[in-house]
């Protein structure tokens, strides 16, 4: 069953050929089996899961099916309310979120049939592109043992990428997504600023925050984006843009497709194997019939200074009461990041506002007027060991974790879709992503072209040497 | 003509006793013989008022109306963009502010037939309550000389009192369309946020700016924010809330609506003929058949300081290159109150901005539970002598800047409909404001308790001892 895609499976399910309690018990198992080694799991739910499942069960046999995830486990970060209790957001202060309702893209995945297994592991307040925690265990990318999975959504990349669950949300302020997607070889998806609603999911940087899917294959994160998408009453800034049907364009062909190659995105300090692999990735969209463009795209540097400035200020605004009243129960490296953001002035803050107001608009005019699809690098380099991303002081710490998020960072200060799909490895076994981004609201093309690349490249098709 | 209101006159116009030309005309002599006296004006444009009566008077003629307005002249503080020329702003700055269409506001006057006959006075960049300006002349009120009209729309307040329009736009950030009302003895109003466009005026701090008019009685600005409020595709915090009929309502007897006191809202440093004169209007209310509550508030000062610490935030970030390129040429009040912006933290604007919202849920939830609308002063004080606001080094002007706005002030920190109607005088002939607070988007109940006052209370009879 570990070959199984979350949509392979809940095809099986609904024909009755696997049955969502063996399913489950089979996540179950590897959970037991693989988790602890990688640290994914904070907690699992194993008889309340067996419990829905069973429900499911009757439900398939009785003829009935409540969605598109009808029967299908799935596990989320912990920084999401569901079932009534609060999110440790993976800190070790107690109570630390809790909201009178559950999450609404939670609360939708099983309304749509899923079977949510349990909470993941994840950087502490979601800060961190490396998925260590000192609290709770360094998430492990499954594809090498001591090495990063990837944050601040570490337990999402790494629980999907061993199997233990066929889907996982996560949260995205600086690539938290992507990062630990590209880091465990699996797809992640950061859709338009608005598309999906962030109730009941712990706030980093309301005007960066995104929530998402990570996934084994960008048909898996078209269905998870179609249920989780659109308005709602308790997120304002939830579009109340009819969502589209992800899925069923997903098989069109990409000749034609512009696919725009930045030319100053590969700038210094970029990996040779992430260079390689990102260029082949190109070639194959290029023999898919795509046309390739080398374009100028505007500096990616402002971009991630602007996102900086916003995401230090609104996170310091947001968990001021808990950097005064807990501060030694944060990792330093945390709060040195947090500090930080009560030495913005508001003018720098609303000029920065303001300013990317402005980039944002010129970006979209200026790149998709000559290209459809940007494609990039997600991370520099493939995932380091855990030793090298946590080794000096909090600052030099810092430093690493913003230069390691300087390829997804620009997409989350211009609020556009931005997906990372599997390219390859390094010589040593370590994951590389492709990173692919659209025009705003387009994740319909962002995904099409997501999927013929994966489609034609097999990567996905490759498990992690677990055992 | 001078005894007619904007009413009276459209009336007027529309039967064919008073044509749109003798109005303008009567206006034109009325600035020319008083206006240079009160500084109201700082633009007269007669001979386009004129060519534009004469249609006007061609289309009455021929039985056809534009609107509401139809004919009426009117005058606008010089923040507005309109005939394609760029507004001052009160300073002396060239070409300071210029967009590329006229403002919705005015724009929507002309429309509905209203004559513009020019630009109006008004505190540099609209900050000051008081009304002085060192570049354009200090604006007196009409009633005692050497007094201040109020500010930051003083032009707008002196002219409307003085008879040399009809009607005027004003903006009020922190309450200067009430202030310059209520010290030169005429009606002004500022709606909910949202409920008129701001597009195509300066923005001074764009969460608590309003646009709204100042008229001689309750039911003309009844008739101009009908004209003015809705939504605008150029403005995105303009509400599309539907407009209604704010007049149709307005002679609607008030027995039985609820006028809430506020119990601490009379606190130190109420003038003493303030506080009779606005005892005494709510007794009128009484006697009306309103049920008058004393009610508790939650603590303006609180508002007050937010108020201060976002419009600090916001203007800064707004005047910032002004300041850099040409801090010489603005007031060193001006430039003071500006320059403290520089200085907030971005964790004080956003938690004030945080802390704004969950107050103005509260305030809204707990006060308008026992009450339907707030009656307080306007001013703490009768419009003082110009000699006496100006006085001092630039810290404390800004001090008494803050004390003599910090009845209005707390309305743009909650967003809620305020209006000021007059309610008497000092017993040196000076006048008083009542003001009178609703629920959000409720003006029109805002409107039907202050006509009932007006017109029990008869003070808009009275007109200034200008010859």
């Amino acid at each position: 069953m570990a070959d199984e895609t979350l949509a392979s499976l809940a095809a099986k399910i609904r024909a009755r050929e696997i049955s969502p309690v063996e399913a489950t018990e089979a996540c179950l198992a590897r959970i037991e089996s693989v988790g602890p080694k990688l640290h994914a799991f904070l907690q699992v739910d194993a008889d309340a899961a067996i419990r829905t499942a069973r429900i499911r069960e009757a439900e398939v046999k009785a003829g009935r099916s409540r969605g598109p995830l009808h029967g299908v486990p799935l596990a989320h970060k912990d920084l999401f309310v569901w079932g009534g209790r609060a999110a440790s957001c993976g800190t070790v202060v107690p109570e630390y979120f809790r909201v009178a309702e559950d999450a609404t893209a939670v609360a939708r995945l099983e309304a749509a049939g899923a079977i949510t297994l349990g909470r993941l592991n994840m950087s502490e307040l979601a800060i961190g592109p490396f998925g260590d925690n000192a609290h709770h265990g360094d998430v492990e990318t499954p594809w090498r043992a001591g090495h990063c999975a990837g944050g601040s959504s570490s337990g999402s990349g790494a629980a999907v990428a061993a199997g233990l669950a066929y889907g996982a949300l996560g949260t995205d302020t600086g690539g938290s997504i992507r990062l630990p997607a590209a880091c465990c070889g699996v797809v992640g998806l950061k859709a338009t600023y608005g598309r999906v609603s962030r109730a009941g999911g712990m706030a980093l940087s309301w005007s960066m925050d995104h929530v998402g899917p990570l996934t084994r294959t960008v048909r898996d994160a078209a269905i998870l984006l179609g249920v989780i998408a659109g308005a709602d009453p308790r997120d304002a800034t939830a579009s109340a843009r009819p969502v589209p049907d992800y899925v069923a364009g997903l098989d069109r062909p990409i000749a034609g497709l512009r696919v725009g190659v930045p030319d100053r995105y590969y700038g210094d300090g970029l990996d040779d194997a992430v260079r390689a692999a990102v260029t082949r990735a190109v070639e194959t969209l290029r023999a898919l019939g795509a046309e390739v463009v080398e374009c100028a795209i505007p500096d990616p540097a402002i971009q991630n200074d602007l996102a900086g400035v916003i995401a230090r200020s609104e996170s310091a605004a947001i968990h001021a009461r808990m950097v005064r009243e807990s501060p030694h129960a944060l990792q330093p490296a945390v709060r040195a990041r947090l500090e930080v953001g009560f030495q913005v002035s508001a003018h720098d803050y609303l000029q920065a506002m303001r300013l990317r107001a402005r980039v944002a608009r010129v970006f979209v005019e200026e790149v998709f007027a000559q290209v459809d699809v940007l494609a990039t690098p997600t991370i520099p380099e493939p995932a380091p060991a855990l030793a090298a991303a946590k080794a000096g002081a909090a600052e030099e710490i810092v430093r690493r974790m913003n230069r390691f998020s300087r390829l997804t960072r620009p997409f989350n200060a211009l609020g556009l879709p931005a997906l990372s799909v599997p390219c390859g490895f390094s010589g040593d076994g370590r994951p590389i992503g492709l990173q692919l981004v659209g025009r705003p609201f387009d994740e319909a093309t962002v995904l099409r072209a997501g999927h013929a690349y994966e489609q034609a490249a097999g990567w996905w098709r490759q498990h992690p040497p677990l055992t």
